[in-house]
């Protein structure tokens, strides 16, 4: 017989290669805290329902408040050979207390809904850091300055530049598709915010369990009702994946243009130094490194969600070990997807924007051509279509002089042959780039009237998200306040009735 | 200079071969009605600005209208040298009316905002219809009959008997996953239901639009206001691709369950000969090819979801062509996924599960040995580590023997010699795998009692789901109505402002 | 008792939404014709081993060859109700022979071994036309003209200009990278030219089978020998999606670099017209759409290859429906990829390129700082690292003077005032890009000489390839010859053992 | 300016969190050793090209030799300020032996070339390694004992018994499949195998290397020729990731079937003791758990395929930081791929197959149904289609009388009313599972004789290829001892000529 505390009924110990290839302590250790918060509310339910001895929820909770106490000094350390933080923690607390007495702390449940409680408490943190870290980075974007307004850029398709726009407009414009992102991981945090705890092995138990006081005690909305979809669910943490990597890959996509502006060629925008280096042989190089690394790393969070759908694709319900292969990459991805919305909040605040620039290549490649289509609709009455092919002619002659819009007075001669004759005057006012930039007035438009509506419609909606961050990580807090408090009641002797009345105000309302 | 509707500039035309690689008048195809119902939209938006003249507007609506009718009738054909569906639609239009009059459709509209506009109008039906066909295989799932609440099957981890669970447990618990796949797909609804157009290329643009009489006209829920995010985002769908593979992968563990439980090993449940086949060498098979495909498929959703987030890696904002990439992937998943949540449906309709082999099953894996550690703990007071290690010793001796917990006598004697003695009747009562069904009341459990409370929970939810379901297909159809309505009005001749006058009261209310 | 093939114990026959969800025929359409060539080869091999009559052999051979005729001629119509190609053929020759001669086709097979014959001699035919297609682009891109060996482009690291390179070397260097997909696709073709057939349905037969000969007159390289890894095995075609997905996205860095180079900001390069398209708004653009598509649709080959991973995760052996999934995705990433690699080619070709331009960016990027950095070690004997940080030191100082290495005056000042004067016309050579380019005469380096002969060698591989894949197709082509006139001969009555003699020639060798 | 090597031009240093964000010292611990050999590599060169002086060469060579041994000792930190292994080292020597000699050691070289030929250096290893451990786990598979041949398993598809095969064949099966991962991995060996030290930046240099003798000192198989190529390509680190995530699928088939079939269900083998675990709360469980991470690691590999092809898309040539993404993932992937080699190697020696079990259940499951048919074609001459619909209406009629194959009398009797009548005894032949399995003779079939055939075959790849993993890693041990021979002789003071000489016998022959 093994000393594993399942090892009742087997005949030979399984070799130090099948334990390194099966523990999991290195990637628990982002659960202690979890573990040992939900060991609390676990046994003061169990003392509450009477089902553990108030003498045993006394000396087990006070085991438990000790090993806080070394955790939070790092003192703390899981052991390989007992496989998971669970064991770990309960084989502690029973070298503290003794069987008899640390023994009962498992009653009630198992590792399969200890564990999906433990990840989903983890999980829940690191969406609402991602909100936070989202908004964060939407705040430097929307804290423009104002002359961002008229500061011009080429707005590019196809890589090409096609109309001109501003500083201002480009920012809020990753500031919009970034809120998406926050609305998704809300989506993540809900399916994520629901207790598991006691659903037990797969099945519920006999015993007479209080889950929602464990759901309350543990800060989570509500709870997961049903025993076998609780323990078998992993969808919550791959749609979590799919946040970060939908996130990774927005993120890639502001990472590509910094990258690209930053080089000579563009020259539209300059990182601040410290988010550059150098080369170590070509010493003009000055390397836009952290939007690099930025655009690299949608590769992370990518990667982690097909290794999460590959891992549970055809898994039968119930808890298999390929379950246990839901953390290691999600926290890979978790670490690329926070420290990157975080860095490139800092590249942002240091962002230099060449205003002058790119106004110049907005004349240089006639991105203002548009403009005049719409003129001759509007004042000339053409039909758009028509209207873009005189535009076009235009263009293509131009091109053919070797010249650009700058040229208005090649421009008002070449409309006249064309037979759409517009004074040269007008011609100059149509094809300025900042008079373009103002004229697009629609909503939603690059005209900083249209920009600060949007932008004042943006601030709005990530003030309403920061409000409900705030919320949500209080509920959190009140929570683990609550718990401890009745622990430390209990463990000083205070007895389960007393301590539940001291928690009870947190503990009211709807779940 | 070219044919081509953009071709101002061009001196050389493309070949062949570049059209066949850029051209996407097949994937289109399902693109159609979006873009007529769009069109007209547009058209009564420039008639109410005056953009457009009234008579150029009663003009190009009538056109429009000729047009749906053909594609109602099957007769409208997408040519491939007119690249896409706006530029077939358009070059229709313009043929009929001529330019003079056509060429107004386009108006202060770009194929960019155009595509995206479509593209949800045609995503957020796909979402509603995945909504319905989940709840209406929640519904299936939920719909069983009361004998199943004590039909019983082993409960699995490892894919080992673990304990026993009943036919109602396991058809609730996915029921329970289904309907976080509705609430995702309802996520990623809320990010597809908002209106691109009027975002024009990328910038907005100096006509006067009204974006919001656009958006109510196509029965969206809001404006996507910033330009260059309207155009640029494609994160809402990959979002949705997401939300099908996320399905897809959870449909998969059902799969696996019933290719396996259909086997004879299992002999757990029969799948209706309408969902099985045979085999052209082995006569005496039946296969479950339906759930081995359903399986399978998930391929096609994961799959899907990476084709969606490798194209968009890294691509600048503003339209590239590399966008375009965005639906024949999509629309794959979308087949595979419809017509899988459809015919899971009614493969579970048809499930025929034994309960008396499921019970054999359970006595034979001792999968009520936690029972015993149960009353151990409950009755004796052991703590439930020593409770565990009695029941495990029990179950080894009783192995050695060949014996199952069948055997109550030999259980009594063994335990007897462990020291912890039971009555045979105790041994009896607690090993039945039915009474432990009944025995697990903790909230979510697999008793009767537990599993009838969390249906009507999950129910109470796939109602509120269906309510909110019927409201969004009623809104799209209002919208459809009204703007078909204002459009009939206006090609009648009626003018504009009667038209709007009309349709005014669809219009009502919050947007 | 239904109408299927293998319909002898089934009570009730599928529905049509079943049979929809489970047909093949559309997929199948591009196995027809290896279907009939392999039903050739099966009843010749049949008639030799005198597993059936010889006046069997004649009826069936002869209808065989018939049904190929209406395939050629487009005729041959697959019908959705009979699944899939196999039985769809099988019925058709049933249908003109009757079952007692007609019933005869499928003796000593199982559909296992038939489709994975079936979609090995399909891929294999696929692969040496990717093999073809790379070789095609790789032929273009080493085709160079004298003069792109002096033709300058920046060669950047961190998309900053680093050191000159020229325009041969760069096309080389793609040339070098695609030889490695070309041998990837070897790899992949040598596990997919094993022959399957055989295996029968997992386990062989106890018909006394001729395995080689049906490999030699399928073309196959060899037998696949194992009947269950034979029937099972899907890692050949996920091996050629990984190929095809490598591939893919080396294309894709290509198209990059085309995309951002043929942009305003570089115009480093120009595609022929043909390759580009307008805009429907902006009449001054011309988008590289076929690059853009290029880069985007290596979403499509890494798409599907997660596709086939995800569905052959945990399938166990021998075949189940979910292995059918091994094709449609596949179809996909065969159209993308060759379609991409043909029209790169030809794009290739178009590619105009502009050193001069080149050359000032080089100049304003101080790209040839380097040469400075080398020039102190070797004529002042600094050690690299010292000499580095001079070289920096210089590049610092000049730009703030706002000066380039084109001023060597100033240059020289500050180099005199660190303490390592260089004479200003040794600057000027060291500096000028054209220099630094001849002069990088390492292997593999850029200067005209190293680059000559890396396209000799590079050459010389292509050249290697040719002539393999010449043979490899050629080896198809005469066992295809072989097998139809062996069959027209069986056909005309000329009996089994005359039909073999005349193809014995191309049966000699190891197989 | 910065304390950073290639600080000259910066006036802002990067901060910690930039650090944090960019470092890769962590990812390079595993690099350490093939940085320092080819450290002596590249600076024997420089001496013997008297790039640098004989004084330096012996300096710094001794430098190297001296971080050699610490390393050795496990005394060498990398310390993250310095960035990289790269920088580390190089500081090291710098300190020792101060800039004017150290300084030399990165000359004519760069980061980029260095961590391109360390990492081929990595994984080339791990490649051959990873052949090993397959060959290891082939060997296991292959050395059943001759009872295995006739030990019967059911044969399955879509999951239901169809055929006897043996435990031989089973096994056989994927020692079959598994020759073709190793035939993969050497083709990404290939690829990998090929040296770009030299390329420099990525344009060469104007410094007279010697790359033929670089590569063979550290025992390449040959040169990557083109420099931009060389510090560009990352692709063969994806073929290598496929080749694992191809491998690691493959093994989660194998899973996949023992986790199954060591369920109560199936009771067809027994994984040994050291690779089960049971439960914390069902005492009676042995657990899969080996089997079932393996099922779960292939999302590993998976992952990290999709993670480099995400990273790598669309990244232009030439060195970016998007590339130093290459190695975490693959790490991880490397990790995950070679234990689970291994662990199945050891698992697969203590599998215990029950023969009885698996004919039970071949009786059971009409298994041999076949074999009917097969006659009737034999001895009947019925055409096969028509055979099988005889067998399978036998099949029906037994299955309404709830018999099975062993009731020859009823299907005697059944088969004389379907007017093809054949003796019992004959049935009782035709129908036995062990007499099916000795009858399946054909080649590859599951027959002792054909299994012992396939086995010779494979046992006689797997010879070869051991043969050639032998030699591979005998150059590469020879090189390296090449290279610390004669380091050590010049650091001794032998002088550069004299050392190449002693080493001159290593480097004979064709590269």
């Amino acid at each position: 017989m093994t000393d594993k505390l399942w090892g009742g009924r087997f005949a030979e110990d399984i070799t130090q290669e099948v334990l390194d290839y099966t523990l999991t302590v290195d990637v628990d250790e982002r659960l202690v805290f979890a573990d040992l918060w939900q060991d609390l509310a676990h046994m003061l339910m169990l003392g509450v329902r009477g089902i553990v001895t108030g003498e045993v929820a006394q000396a087990v909770l006070g085991s438990l408040l000790r090993l806080w106490e070394r955790a939070e000094r790092g003192e703390l350390r899981l052991r390989p050979e007992l496989e998971d933080v669970h064991f770990n923690l309960e084989q502690q607390v029973i070298e503290e207390l003794g069987r008899e007495r640390g023994g009962h702390l498992q009653t009630a449940r198992s590792r399969n809904d200890q564990v999906s409680t433990d990840t989903r408490m983890y999980l829940r943190r690191i969406q609402l850091d991602a909100v936070a870290a989202n908004l964060d980075l939407i705040g430097e974007l929307l804290a423009f300055p104002e002359t961002d307004l008229l500061a011009i850029l080429p707005g590019y398709t196809h890589s090409q530049a096609a109309q001109p726009i501003s500083v201002a407009f480009w920012k809020s414009a990753h500031a919009s598709m970034l809120l998406r992102d926050v609305r998704r991981l809300r989506g993540a945090f809900e399916r994520t915010d629901e207790c598991p705890l006691g659903a037990c092995a797969l099945a519920g138990t006999s015993f007479p369990l209080d889950r929602e006081l464990t759901a309350r005690l543990l800060g989570f909305g509500g709870v997961l009702s049903h025993a076998l979809d609780a323990t078998s669910a992993r969808d919550y943490l791959i749609e979590s994946a799919a946040a970060f990597a939908i996130g990774g890959n927005n993120l890639s996509r502001m990472a590509e243009e910094i990258v690209m502006w930053s080089g000579h060629e563009y020259r539209l925008v300059e990182v601040a130094d410290a988010y550059a280096t150098g080369s170590s042989i070509m010493p003009q190089k000055k390397n836009p490194v952290v939007a690099e690394l930025a655009r690299g790393r949608a590769g992370r969070t990518a990667g982690t969600l097909v290794q999460l759908l590959t891992m549970a694709k055809g898994v039968t319900l119930g808890y298999s070990c390929d379950l246990q292969e839901d953390k290691p990459y999600l926290w890979h991805a978790i670490d690329a997807y926070l420290s990157t919305l975080r860095i490139v909040a800092g590249q942002t605040r240091g962002l230099r924007f060449d205003g002058a620039r790119g106004e110049q290549l907005c004349w240089d490649n006639f991105s203002t051509a548009t403009e005049l289509a719409n003129h001759l609709v509007t004042a000339h009455g053409l039909p758009f279509r028509e209207a873009h092919h005189v535009s076009g002619a235009l263009v293509a002659a131009l091109l053919k002089r070797g010249a650009t819009l700058r040229d208005t007075a090649a421009a008002a001669e070449i409309l006249g042959e064309l037979g759409h004759p517009v004074d040269e005057p007008v011609l100059a006012r149509l094809f300025a780039p900042a008079a373009a930039v103002s004229g697009y007035t629609s909503p939603g438009g690059t005209s900083p009237r249209s920009v600060t509506a949007v932008r004042a419609e943006l601030s709005s909606a990530a003030e309403a998200h920061a409000a409900w961050l705030g919320g949500a990580r209080r509920r959190l807090r009140d929570a683990q306040d609550a718990t401890f408090a009745a622990a430390r009641d209990v463990a000083a002797g205070a007895g389960i009735a007393k301590a539940l009345d001291r928690i009870a105000p947190s503990l009211n309302g709807e779940l």
